[in-house]
């Protein structure tokens, strides 16, 4: 029996190295988490991230406090028995839900607390996560889930019979384990580096091994842009994928104009390129700029927005994250809603990529998402007890009991 | 010289009588505020509010205080001169704008924070917000507004002239703020209140001049709704209008179902039939609904969103309020924006209708919505300096400086 004593907060923001971070809207970030800390009667711990910029941090970790309350006492297999029935409890507090619902602050706790209890539970079973999710029956992952508002496109008995339906070829998948999956290097690029800089990252990224790098875009002046993906294009090759991201600074009309110019660089998918809650203007670029993907996601709020850039065409490349929707559960939910729609997961890693590494070996394994993929960011490393491992390139599998995601 | 030299915060929370403000989500509410004061040099004040339902307004609060730092020292002529600029740039602060952006409890504070400004304003003026509002230019007008993200349907320059195009007939339209204009009332049919209690209810709204009453649906027992729409149809015939409220509670294929029964009872519009980010969800109920209206609002987060109702044809009644987005600035921004859309506006009224009775007048004066009504509750009518008045059904024309949001 491991039954949650104790829940802390924790807000913890880590400053970054010199122009590390910035993009055209996030000048001058920190990375912060607001933290959940779970403790047992019997030693155990969990912890939980929801991933911020720093600035106001202790306003989830409050609302954390706030929403954590129900958990004193439950004992976490109980729990993650039926997780998704618990979730929705909190997320529709009678009074709190006026906060969101499903966005912004609340939903951050939200995640911070999700994302403990698959911590703790992986840790009570001795196992990563990954290995937690892909031991389950179909009917225990459907229980994790939420699946409020998602009716006419995914029924929980429609995710079970995916989930069943995908078992086939599971052995053969599986071999990712062993052999790992490609990271690409996000740390190339930022809108704070100047272009020798960028440069010179680019090509050690590829002597680390890389294969795929990211570049800023957006800048004030879109002809720095061009000059930067171009020196970068010349510098690599085509071998190489560069994925370009605007950070959301851009209106329609500028994206579908420098979204197209930028297609001359070949592009392995425009990212951001304007306001997350823009379904629409984002079919429209999609449809303009195709056949470059739109990727988007570390700012989509919550599954029902997420169905609606699918059902709507408006995402290419699906970046969901666990530390910005509503945890492990929600993005379990957005995953398994993808595999209706022709695109590809490659999730934001506002943790680094340390749940995300385990995730990815989920999507592909159990759920049959053919593209393996993860972002690889450094900055952190440090602070993690167990930092994300990416030799020559490749993701690592993790094998420690856990998310991965406790902090020193 | 009006100077801004300090802000404070308050976190109100009203109880309510039994049963008042229940509906199908909401069981147990509280009504609550996070309050922003503002005190000048000249012994002037502003009072700002942003909506909640109690729990949880202490994470406002704390969120005015980060954002609002920058108002100390602003003269609030200078400051509203250009205010959507101002506005802008406390929104897209670099580090907070990933608690949101443009919503939840980040843009609540933007909020409250934005509602203070302009009643400072007003009472610098020493006019009441209705007619700081009409006199101001055209060009006066779109300086208070970020348009940024909606540049396709609506640039700076198309909202001056959309002002100014109807300029011709204000004279005329004018006449409304001698006359008032109706009220319905909302507070007949919460859903903690049995039969006999909202049949006896919707009675009394009639004989207190009340033309039209809102009923909350979405029970559990789908029959329960049937029942009591019935019953309050009955009791007041086909003379006067009911509104259906469905608060978010119905999956899409629920909505659909139980909207076109209700239907029979020749409902005015379905507000909320789900989750209030679904905008394609809500564009199927419209089409399915028809001629009824989906109503919907109070929980759209912020411009950007409002667009994509609009364009998808996804709403049909424009429950826009300045308490939820981000004050009366973006308030503004959807209103004029609407202009461009087959839709009515009819404000939510977070507020109680304290702001919103200014704001509908200048809606209907100075850009042409022909609809004029409006939400009236009377729950917190004791704690408000400056009660809005409904007589005889009608509201009756704030001659107060300011936005008419001072709390005991």
């Amino acid at each position: 029996m491991t039954t949650i004593s104790k829940v802390q907060t924790r807000d913890a923001r880590f400053d970054l190295p010199d122009g590390a971070g910035s993009d055209s809207i996030h000048v001058d970030p920190q990375y912060g988490y607001g933290v959940t800390l779970l403790s047992t009667d019997d030693g155990l711990s969990g912890t939980g991230i929801a991933y911020t910029l720093g600035e106001g941090t202790d306003l989830v970790c409050r609302a954390i406090d706030i929403l954590a309350e129900p958990l004193v006492g439950q004992e976490i297999e109980e729990l993650m028995a039926h997780f998704g029935a618990f979730q929705k409890k909190l997320a529709e507090h009678s009074r709190l839900r006026w906060l969101g619902p499903h966005k912004g602050v609340i939903h951050l706790a939200l995640a911070s607390i999700t994302n403990a209890c698959f911590d703790l539970w992986a840790k009570a079973r001795g196992v990563p996560l990954w290995k937690l999710l892909l031991d389950l029956s179909p009917e225990d992952v459907a229980e994790l889930i939420d699946f409020s508002y998602l009716d006419e496109v995914l029924t929980k008995q429609q995710a079970v019979q995916i989930l069943k339906d995908r078992k086939s070829g599971r052995e053969r998948r599986g071999v990712v384990v062993d052999i790992g999956y490609p990271g690409y290097d996000t740390s190339v690029g930022w809108l704070g580096y100047d272009e020798d800089k960028i440069v010179e990252n680019a090509k050690k990224a590829i002597g680390q091994g890389f294969k795929a790098v990211k570049l800023k875009v957006g800048a004030k002046d879109p002809d720095k842009d061009y000059r930067r993906v171009n020196a970068v294009r010349l510098a690599v090759g085509h071998g190489i994928e560069i994925m370009l991201d605007a950070n959301q600074i851009w209106s329609l009309p500028q994206a579908i104009e420098r979204g197209k110019r930028l297609n001359a660089y070949k592009p392995y998918w425009l990212e951001e390129p304007t306001q997350p809650d823009d379904v629409l203007a984002h079919r429209s670029i999609a449809q303009e700029i195709a056949p470059v993907p739109v990727a988007v996601g570390e700012a989509i709020s919550n599954r029902v927005l997420w169905k609606n850039f699918l059902q709507a065409g408006a995402v290419g490349i699906v970046q969901a994250d666990c530390t910005r929707l509503a945890g492990i559960s929600e993005y379990l939910a957005v995953s398994i809603l993808a595999t209706r729609f022709p695109v590809k997961v490659v999730p934001h890693v506002g943790d680094m990529g340390q749940i995300h590494q385990h995730l990815v070996l989920f999507n592909h394994i159990a759920l049959e998402h053919q593209k393996l993929f993860l972002e690889a960011i450094p900055h952190l490393k440090e602070h993690f007890v167990h930092p994300a491992q990416v030799k020559d390139g490749v993701y690592v599998t993790p094998q420690e009991p856990g998310c991965s995601t406790d902090l020193h």
